[in-house]
């Protein structure tokens, strides 16, 4: 249990935090980009309340709208140059998982010497990472990447349909302006896939991480059992502020480092989703909920106490064979995400079985291991990946 | 739920993280204040070690020794003004939770105008907090407290035995080299005692934060679960390096804040305990061991379904009535203090029931309302505190 552990990042949290936007973004600049997705925060007021605050406070703003849900290698270096050009002193962004991995990417850009896809982690050998940034202050409005509070982003070279991760210490955002009456509007789908998203981070510590950390084994358990309890009162009535502050809370705490902290865990059912969301520009969530499950049934073969312990800690289930309570745990967990209305096979996301190579080899390509394993409990080889995914069509 | 959280302290921790510390401090400068305690540090060869390091980085050092357990005015005064004279660049705490709370202050000191006294929270209408401090590296030696990575102190005015507090974003160490190892050679007392400080930091979180906390009902839970598998271990093999670093971590994420976001929760049995060491120079955590159950008692009163599912999630205990419940939940709680070896009775630690109304006085005078109520759950009068007090005697 040797680890490192630093987060910067200061948050507020709460119903009307929106309200100080500008407020914080004056302390780190008079010239802020406002990185936004598709238009729901135009449609819904949530912009404006934005520009509200920041005028109110004396901070003037670029806009770099249009970023993609899989933000595109493109749209980053589109607001990176914009960042550049317009000089601005801080990046502001307004939206989900997609708006803020690229907002940090962008961030990034005025200080990056060359291509920005050289700090990408996809296995190259002269990868550069990033080590300085415009501060970033995030406004996320969908609870499930996580991405407001931690140093990772992840970002899709359209041209060649690969995604991948960066994460460097000046990627953590300065601010994290966290208001659940944002996502009171977000759809039921979309909440619900960022209800798996949240989940899944934390599963991956859970079942991928080092032996022997017990305080983080009941904290990981600690947002799955809230995640369980609030996350079908958001998706059943997305007005319910109480429950979108508790799945917000949740998301939030499921990536910040808090339930990872000396677990030292790859993420590889991240990782597989990862090929496949680049491939059919699904949403990670969705995706998320289908390999989850069936990337358990393949772990808990080779460790089935572990997921016995997840049945009984989640589930209550118990029962003396391991191997019983871990599949019965898993059922129990299948189900959830289909009765929150999430997909759980391949099929129901428009994925069949005709490039299922393919997707593995692109997983342990970007894993930086294109002919070994993936890292994970177990290590995973190409026919693994395959295997998994084939279960799951 | 409405709050704010940062803490930008860089953690390091893992057995043998004490070799990096020269590597560390020769990040914030050239010139370090050791501050050490009792003289412990020398005696089992960690203080050379530290040294070592230091030399190897090119730190040079001088010392501020003799940091009392419940520190006093005078000795942070004292290592403030060897701060100042000797133009040091960075503050290094070895030792446990009283010489990093004197040497945070010590930190401030050489930009602080005025009295040190001043920045502290007893009530006084016209305090100043400190605003900036040289880094302050924290190595604890003991696991305890937590102080290794949060922005508190508390110190005692020996001239009118008043223990008071104070926390500051400024406090915040820059770094916590957080090594198990050097918790090993801790008698079986000190650490008994440890454990429940460490318990009560999340304690005091769980039943005086507000409703609606999930996320941090269930932190606090695992921190306490954690150290009622691991303390009694730490407790019986002191060697067992496994058992230590275990408790050692839980010591950190008691008091980091992770448990407590959003809580905003007061701390009165830690108010209670503060004027008991005040008066009578016991381990705070002794102190703490003896007035929490009784707080516990008091309070399950006014709120028993509460300590009911302390009952439940911690102990296994169920009983419809929540009363009944959270009276045996409490049982068990106490004696978990007595299987360790700490007091669970004033009498224990020296003290009896002649100064009950003194000890109640101060501790509302050091909350700031000395004419009203101490802020918990319930909110507690002068009569309430003796009560509670004299429970335990």
């Amino acid at each position: 249990m040797n680890f490192e552990y630093q987060n910067p990042t200061q948050l507020l949290f709460g119903a009307g935090t929106l309200a100080r936007l500008g407020e914080v973004a004056r302390e780190h600049g008079a010239k802020a980009m406002i990185v936004t997705g598709g238009g729901s925060v135009r449609g819904n007021g949530t912009f404006d309340r934005a520009v509200a605050s920041l005028t109110a406070a004396g901070v003037s703003f670029v806009e770099c709208g249009g970023v993609e849900p899989n933000p595109r290698l493109s749209s980053v270096k589109r607001g990176g140059e914009i960042a550049r050009r317009e000089k601005c002193d801080v990046v502001i962004a307004l939206g989900g998982g997609s708006v803020m991995d690229a907002a940090k990417v962008m961030a990034a850009a005025p200080f990056y010497e060359g291509d920005l896809w050289e700090m990408f982690a996809h296995g190259q050998a002269d990868r550069r990472r990033p080590e300085r940034a415009l501060p970033v202050i995030t406004v996320p409005t969908l609870a499930a990447t996580g991405s407001e509070m931690n140093s990772g982003a992840v970002v899709t070279d359209e041209a060649t349909a690969i995604k991948s991760f960066v994460g460097a210490p000046c990627l953590y955002p300065a601010v994290a302006v966290v208001d659940p009456e944002l996502t009171v509007s977000v759809p039921k789908d979309q909440t619900a896939y960022g209800v798996c998203d949240l989940i899944t981070h934390v599963t991956e510590a859970y079942f991928n991480g080092v032996d022997g950390t017990p305080v983080q084994d009941r904290f990981a358990e600690g947002v799955i059992l809230t995640a369980l309890e609030y996350g079908p009162k958001a998706v059943a009535n997305g007005t319910d502020l109480e429950a979108r502050a508790q799945v917000q809370w949740a998301s939030v705490v499921a990536l910040n480092g808090w339930v990872q902290a000396g677990t030292l865990s790859p993420y590889p059912v991240h990782m597989i989703e990862h090929t496949l969301s680049a491939q059919h520009d699904i949403t990670h969530g969705a995706g998320l909920a289908v390999v989850n499950p069936a990337w358990m049934r393949f772990a808990a073969k080779s460790r089935p106490e572990r997921f016995a312990q997840f049945a009984k800690r989640i589930f209550g289930i118990k029962n003396d064979d391991p191997m019983k309570a871990a599949t019965e745990g898993i059922d129990h967990f299948e189900a959830f995400h289909r009765s929150i209305g999430c997909p759980t096979r391949l099929s129901e996301i428009g994925i069949d079985d005709t490039q299922l190579d393919r997707y593995a080899d692109d997983t342990l390509l970007v894993a930086g291991n294109a002919e070994g394993q993936l890292p994970g409990r177990p290590a995973m080889t190409k026919a693994d990946i395959v295997e998994v995914l084939r279960s799951a069509l």
